[in-house]
C-alpha cells in the first residue's frame, strides 16, 4: 500500500466511501448527507494542512484517505488533529493503521507537539483500540454526545498522544 | 445588565475588547492577530446559531458578548458549545455569569442535550470556577495543549454540562 498526497483528481475515488461512511452515521460527527461539493471542501485540505490517499499498490485503487491539520489556532496551534476514512470494502488490511502512522509522521515532522482527536465514537471500538495501540490515551469521554443509529446515545472520547 | 441578540451594528463595540483579549493570548485558541473582517465572521453567528451582547443598563455600553452554536454536526449535533468575551474594563460585575446563563437558557430552549466547552485554558481559573459553579465538570484535560505567554505550556480542559 502506498500513502501519497491527495490531488483534486483523487476526489471521485474518495467520494463513494466518504458518502457511504457518513450515511451510515456511526463513526463521524459530520452531516450524514453532506453535498458532494461541500464534502470535498471539508476533506481536501490545502497546505500547511494536508490530505492523503492510501492506494493499493497492485490495483491502483484508492482504499482510504486521511486529512490532518492544526486542532486549534493561535496559542493552541501546536497540537495537530486528523481524521481517517477506510473504504469498508477494504477493511481489515491495515489501511487505517497506515494512515494513522502517516499522519503522526507528518505531525512530528511539521513540529507539532501532540495529536488530538476531538470526537472518537466510543462504540467505534476498532478505531479506539487501534489508536490506543499506537500510543493514544483517552483524555476524557463526553457522555451521550453521539447519537448512534443503532446503539443510541453513546460517548465521544477525546484522545491524545504526545509527539 | 441586559443581554440581547447582537446586530451587525454592535460589532464596532465588540471589536476593541475582542482584539484586546485575543492579543493578550491567555484565554482563547484563536489567532492572536485575527484581522477585523475575519474576526467578525468568526464571532457574529447566523441562525440557528446565535451571538448576543451584554449591555450596561445605565450607560448602554456593550460590556461583553457570547456566541453559541452546535458543537458537532450530524449525530453529534445535539450538544451545544459557546464562547464568552467580557471587556476587561468591566470585569468582576457578573457579566460572564450572565452570558453563560443566557447561553444555557438558549441551548435548553433549542433542544440541545448538553453544553460542551472544547478548550478551556486551565490557568483561566476564574472561568473554570465559574463554569464549575454553574454545573459544568471537567471531562478531561489535554496536557500542554495551550502555550500561555506567561505560564508556558498548560492544559486545555474539555468541560461539559448536561441540559
Amino acid at each position: 500500500m502506498e500513502i501519497r498526497e491527495a490531488a483534486d483528481e483523487d476526489w471521485p475515488a474518495v467520494w463513494p466511501f466518504f458518502r457511504r461512511i457518513m450515511a451510515a452515521g456511526e463513526t463521524f460527527t459530520y452531516p450524514v448527507d453532506l453535498a458532494e461539493d461541500e464534502a470535498r471542501g471539508w476533506w481536501l485540505l490545502r497546505p500547511p494542512n494536508r490530505t492523503v490517499v492510501a492506494v493499493d499498490a497492485d490495483t491502483g485503487t484508492v482504499v482510504g484517505s486521511a486529512k490532518m491539520n492544526n486542532n486549534q489556532h493561535g496559542n493552541g496551534s501546536h497540537v495537530a488533529s486528523a481524521s481517517y476514512l477506510v473504504d469498508p470494502d477494504h477493511g481489515g488490511r491495515g489501511v487505517g493503521r497506515a494512515l494513522v502512522l502517516d499522519s503522526l509522521d507528518w505531525a512530528g515532522a511539521a513540529g507539532f507537539r501532540g495529536m488530538q482527536f476531538n470526537a472518537v465514537v466510543e462504540t467505534n471500538r476498532h478505531a479506539v483500540r487501534l489508536y490506543e495501540r499506537l500510543g493514544f490515551r483517552i483524555v476524557g469521554t463526553v457522555p451521550g454526545a453521539f447519537r448512534h443509529p443503532v446503539e443510541g446515545y453513546v460517548g465521544l472520547h477525546v484522545m491524545f498522544k504526545e509527539l
